[in-house]
């Protein structure tokens, strides 16, 4: 990761689309707003490559050096997230072919076939030139490759690509079959060559959820995670030849379903996200699903800090409705950003795009140049008070004794099945599990399954489907080891490729929890069956798992339906600890129930954990300092002062105890006595 | 049909997915359940033959060695529901082109096309291959041609053959302008070329059920059910060259648009159909409805018995949400499917598959393989009942004196048709009427348009929108003769060619209706007018069809309106008999005031024909005993006996008027003193 | 414009789809109707020429001589609306490309591409064959060529003519370049061969609204609208070569998004339209936006008189659900169509189609032929009120002060918006801000934005996001010469490329609204945001700028969230006139405060302007002579007479003020003393 001076702050910058004296007043603005960072280059490879033959840096040049000039820290961008005309138009094959079997033409932007060798050659030309030109640069502090990688393409190449990697995989037709269970209508493969991408014109219908072999249509997405990988670690490695040390990313995008951050993870020499959450005003379930996005990222490193890479001064342009940030929220947010290991925080954009289809979409500085706007008052004053902090804050990790485990392999075979229940979504069950966690205040860490769990005291999985490896030995341990193990419905239920265990539910932890679930019941979203737990009545809905104890203590009972009164919430001991099981899902406060009496076990939750809408967390620095960041995301409150120490924003000081008057949106970043 | 020791009982099997020592636990557990009988081969294709020139039955002899050995009856398939994957990449014509045209490559099943010579060839040479091998077998009492064959095609091959079933149908150009009405918008063929398959390409928009030219769209439809038919017809008598005698079937689907049934019913040696109600519980409405699909089953072959080839024990998978079948609802069902004429109630499955979109389908053995489940419990208590009923219902028959007429022209017709209302569903209309009938216990036949209605007192007609051959004439004839024929608005609208009658509506009913529609208002869903009938107030919905009666008698008239007071049900004197029109959709008491009205005039209803929820059917055997089944779908009750006898269940005596407790879901089967 | 000796009555007649003999008993039915008119071989191509080298006009002569025999007036159609299928399977590039990509094949209508050579050649062809053949014949009176122009196809030829079109709109790359502002995203064109049809394969995602590049779709529309335009252009042509003076038009869809008919206004030689409301029965709403339609196609030539060339006499077909016109809204609404400046008002259709989707579309004469129907009735009564009125307002003109801007390009641009807010439509806010004017019963005219404005009092322009020309300058010369200028927010925001202006919103007139907008928030269509205007509170929704008012009066306030207390209605004196802005979309209430106060400032508003459901409406003939209709769209009403005069329907004389009763679907047509 880059060194930094302090956080980091400015964002997306097109001036290559803008005259001179454009450029003029922008750098004034900048100077107003505290923006210290520009991401250069983004979208730029028309202007940078006019044709195949042909490379023209001269204006880049000019721009680059007037952001050295203006002592501004630059991110240079390959411009692979959009490809030019010519590109398309000279190799028709580098468009996409979509999930519906159709070529596309040129349009619109990630838009190139990951699998095309004529945009993968021309892509890493250029990177490699770019860093060729740029690399020695001190004022480039980091590249960034490609933009919001995403989607998927269904053409020949990537059927052979697929192929090829499935060939790496499987080693023979033999394991193929097997793994996807094809003598399930006589799907048996023979020839490597028919196998075919899984798409509405094959094994899918009613879209892409809808497969009729959910280990080909898995092993497809695992595939695509890896191709657009292999297109960021080609151009890694091109910029690699020129530019030695200056750290490498792209701008992930949080929650994003169609690509497995964690494959990609080990490849980025510091993660980067782009947040946009789609809501106008702070909320206690906005925050707590940006928390979570930022746990995911932060995460992906082992915990390092990482940027927000983008997000919106105000507006946003592509959702159907686009409300525009309440006064205040933008500062309670950018500093949440920062309290979850955030080192910077950018916009998109600097400057408001002429036209097209993001001409709306919020910038710091909009289409008549203003610096006297609310918006543009925010902006400054946000870059106000991250100058005032400095360095302080750089480097921060968050210790955390608490796991929230996330998989996208569960997340998509978890939504391919077919039964029990379609409406049930990962992200739903996770976010409410986090919830609770993240009311609580409690120091968390969300990672892979794949994760060294030793550490932890509580380990929370919901909706763990598909599970992999030696992750049930690992839990096992943890538990035996005193730790806690929190589990819920639809989980355990099938291998790594989608094939069911041959065993009693839920599979590789039915004998950890004490249990084997006999029946799955699903029911519309709107059935309830009252779930009675530690006295209290709650909701649970969509499924309903059977639960037939072994050892396990029922702690929770069904209160309806056939199998009333049998077990809905257990837990076994085993060794020195506790697993849990949630055989159905619960309304938030039965989660809340679960998860509190789970992290009850260890000690008392977080700073403030009982006080709603307010979030506390924690970054300590290399020194050893401790920061607390306390965000009141609801309505204005007083609440104790948790710690001793000083506001960093205000210079306030503040004993353990004393009142404390929370306004809304109000943000402290205490530096801890 | 083949001759049966008992009810059939059993289900699909592929234990060629399975290693040899899970066939042990397999039979272990059949004989504990009760099954006699095994569906093996369906999805079989690419086991059974690897490559185009390699057959290898080795594994199926001894799947067939041992079902022989273990005395499991075999029903043995046909692989051609689920093409292998060489057959595809061989012959890329032999996978379908969709309705939107797409060209599909390989994968799902049922994804044939069925004008694929190549498809046809291979197809049929397998079939002739199992039957030369099994045919002499004494173990396989039954051939199972493809499965669930439905779904069309629209490829250019289909194009040449539907051109080819047009010159069969019209012979001439100008015949086939005449039938379609090209005229209108300019479509007059002068060229059997130009004809083509509608599809969203051509002549449809909005879908399947949109377009421009309902009379080709009908014909494809034809067209399509007849294509299918062929494959099936292939297969037929390629396993007739070596297997003379034993019964060839294939399994329906019930209530299922696509295929028209009747046009199938000649082929098949014994009718048989797959039962998956969505609900979970058992009640009225999901009751009555399976009852109609086993009364439109048992209808296809004059009455004779058929088989249940599918049912879950439990869950489905397929749909979007998959509840547990209540305790005693597989039972209770079950034994539905015996009251209504089957003499076999299979499975699918007997083992739960490992993996892809069926591997959460409900089965006799789940992936655990346990017997102490409450579903195999189920399923061992009902084949238990089985055994100890032993042959005494089989073939037994279901006289009856009413009918009701199902069409696939009219069904088809109706929805495809550009006003009035495209709201109306032919199905909740067919269903309103027959759940009439149904809850009046009348014994019942659901025929065909063709069928020989001279036995009949009643005839029940709904939604006969398209009228074609001497349809009239014997409506008529059965009036005049003392029966009672009751239709309902959108009849007699148009000719088997969907052209309007150049008559007033209803065109060949009305005279016998003694009526003429002159206007057709529709509403939305929402919209109520109120029907006084009988002195009773009840709800007409969508249509109201504004009638000028001439000598039919008004006994029922809108409430509201421009039309309000005209007539909304008729009845005119026709003969010895009655003619009823209701001008309207009727809500279900309304529909049932009218039904039992219309039965009063030929004696009572059936017994407890006024108890709700309870389900009264007979069957009478080849000695003339007399079975009477009661059914109990709703809450606890206590009835009186309806007839003298004895409960083959329970042992039971019972005298006609006694007091009878019926527990929810309780079966008993009377043999009648 | 063709002349008259009565309003035209009558509509589409296909007589070569029926034997002679209907013929006569057509004939006879037109008598008793009063039919003076029918138009003649729509969709007839098939008929006319059987194949490309074979034409046969020999029915087509008996039809044309049947009706001058008869003593009918003809408007001869060419049949370009659908083309044969010979056609198709000889050129099949003549059939059109979707939105999706797909090439179609044969089916349906309006099927052609506009680009195609072989379709322009034989339709211009037919056309001039047809003008040779019938150009003389006296009983001719009008050409009508095609049928409803609309769709759009996405076919190589039709990228080839958009590359042409823009060829010459741009001039060169650089220019088309800069107006699609490709710079963003990396699209700049460096060869015209690469520009490509935006759909669903290029710019387009989630339809045809959603696009990358608004500017390219904006001129894709543009240029579409052109392209169907040279269709109609070269048949016009054709026509002309041998019909030198009989009027050339085609009938039009009123509020038709996909065509620009302020771009054909100039070629219609008079306007038509075909009036197909959905509703049943009369009401202020129905009635406002006939009105809106019939305006917008008055306002195409001028204020001349134009035709409703299609009207249903009771039911449609094409719709979900096909009331029936209610007893006496046909008369209603056909008198207000007169009302508004139809010379003629004609049927689809006169003798009910037999087969196909138009089978069940309302006729003259149905299936049965009667005319002793309700139906039958009410369509010769008002022939025969059309027979007693004659001449008497052929050519009438109705003078307007006020002024409804209508504009296209604002229509399309607002609507491919990404941001603020894609739940606005731009009908519902024309529409209102319409409705508050028709109330007012103000004689209006429905202009474009590059119609003279100088002669009008108020211009009000809702919606008018993209501003061309000099649109900016005629608008201020309004206010200042004394007149009043209303629009709303989201104007004022794009120019003719929809590139934001760089400057203040609204753009162009920020300095004459004096104010500029500094937000703009959007909310989800449930969420209000009260106003307060004049001292009463109204509800704003979906969008709500926040306004900086430089010396614009602050009229209404908002109520709610933090730009509480800010203006949302404002009115800036200039010169001797005002320039009002409404900053966000308020309820009906609350645009007809506006509109009524903008009013106010130039006179009363209209006759019986407070009445509900009562419009009124005012055409004066040559001679000076004028015409008041007053039209009840609600119940039953006593009203005072507006006038002095005399009911041309019933003869009845009425003084200014006298009581009069307006039964429901009253009509009045006073000659005014």
């Amino acid at each position: 990761m880059t060194s930094q001076p302090r956080i980091g702050y400015g964002g997306d910058y097109n001036p290559e689309q803008w005259p001179r004296d454009v450029w003029d007043a922008d750098y004034a603005a900048f100077a107003l707003a505290g923006v210290d960072t520009v991401t250069l280059g983004v979208f730029a490879w028309a202007h940078l490559q006019p044709a195949e033959d042909r490379y023209d840096f001269t204006t880049l040049d000019a721009i680059v050096d007037r952001a050295a000039a203006e002592g501004v820290r630059i991110v240079l961008a390959t411009p692979s997230g959009a490809m030019p005309p010519w590109l398309a138009h000279a190799y028709p094959d580098a468009c996409r072919v979509d999930f519906e079997g159709r070529r596309h033409v040129y349009g619109q932007r990630h838009n190139a076939c990951p699998s095309s060798p004529d945009f993968r050659r021309l892509s890493v030309a250029l990177a490699g030139r770019l860093a060729e030109r740029y690399g020695d640069n001190p004022a480039v502090v980091a590249w960034h490759v490609g933009n919001e990688y995403g989607g998927a393409c269904w053409c020949p190449a990537c059927g052979a690509a697929f192929r090829g990697w499935l060939r790496d995989r499987y080693g023979s037709l033999d394991r193929l079959n097997d793994a996807w269970n094809t003598a399930f209508w006589s799907h048996t493969f023979t020839d490597w060559a028919q196998v075919q991408p899984p798409n509405a014109l094959s094994e899918h219908w009613r879209g892409p959820d809808h497969t009729a072999f959910q280990g080909i249509t898995l092993d497809y997405r695992r595939f695509t995670s890896d191709a657009l990988l292999g297109g960021f670690l080609a151009e890694k490695a091109a910029i690699r030849q020129h530019s030695a040390a200056t750290p490498v990313t792209t701008n992930l995008m949080g929650l994003y379903q169609p690509v497995d951050y964690h494959r990609w993870a080990p490849h980025l020499d510091f993660a980067a996200w782009d947040n946009y959450p789609p809501e106008d005003r702070s909320s206690s379930r906005t925050a707590a699903r940006m928390a979570l996005a930022h746990g995911l990222v932060r995460g992906l490193r082992g915990g390092e800090p990482f940027w927000v890479m983008e997000q919106t001064p105000s507006v946003t342009a592509s959702r159907d409705v686009n409300p525009v940030k309440r006064p205040g929220v933008l500062r309670l947010w950018s500093w949440q950003s920062v309290a979850h290991g955030a080192d910077a925080v950018l916009y998109f954009q600097l400057r408001q795009s002429r036209g097209a289809c993001e001409k709306y979409h919020g910038a710091v500085l909009d289409h008549a140049g203003r610096t006297d706007t609310r918006v543009f008052r925010e902006v400054a004053a946000l870059g106000a008070e991250f100058a005032r902090v400095g360095d302080a804050l750089l480097g921060g990790r968050t210790p955390a004794r608490v796991a929230l485990l996330v998989d996208w392999d569960s997340w998509w075979a978890v939504e391919l099945s077919d039964g029990p229940n379609r409406n049930v979504r990962y992200l739903d069950v996770l976010t409410a599990y986090h919830r609770a966690l993240w009311q609580a205040n409690v120091p968390l860490d969300v990672v892979p399954v794949t994760a060294d769990l030793s550490g932890y005291d509580v380990v929370v999985a919901p909706l763990l489907h598909l599970v992999k490896g030696d992750l049930a030995e690992r839990v096992t341990a943890l538990v035996e080891g005193g730790g806690t193990f929190v589990t819920t419905a639809l989980s355990g239920r099938v291998d790594e490729y989608d094939n069911a265990f041959l065993a009693d539910v839920p599979g590789p932890f039915a004998s950890l929890l004490g249990l084997r679930v006999e029946e799955t019941d699903a029911q519309r979203p709107d059935v309830v069956n009252p779930v009675t737990l530690f006295g209290t009545r709650h909701e649970a809905r969509q499924v309903f798992e059977v639960v037939v104890p072994d050892d396990a203590q029922v702690l929770g009972t069904y209160g309806a339906d056939f199998y009333a009164g049998t077990p809905a919430v257990t837990r076994a001991a085993r060794g020195r600890g506790h697993a849990w099981y949630v055989a159905t899902l619960l309304d938030d406060d039965g989660v809340a129930a679960v998860v509190r009496a789970a992290l009850a076990g260890h000690g008392p939750v977080g700073p403030l954990g009982d006080v709603p809408d307010v979030e506390v967390t924690e970054r300590v620095v290399a020194d050893g300092t401790r920061y607390l960041f306390v965000l009141n995301h609801g309505p204005a409150r007083t609440v104790p002062a948790p710690v001793d120490g000083e506001d960093l924003l205000t210079g306030r000081r503040l004993r353990t105890g004393e009142e404390l008057d929370l306004a809304p949106t109000a943000v402290l970043v205490i530096r801890r006595a």
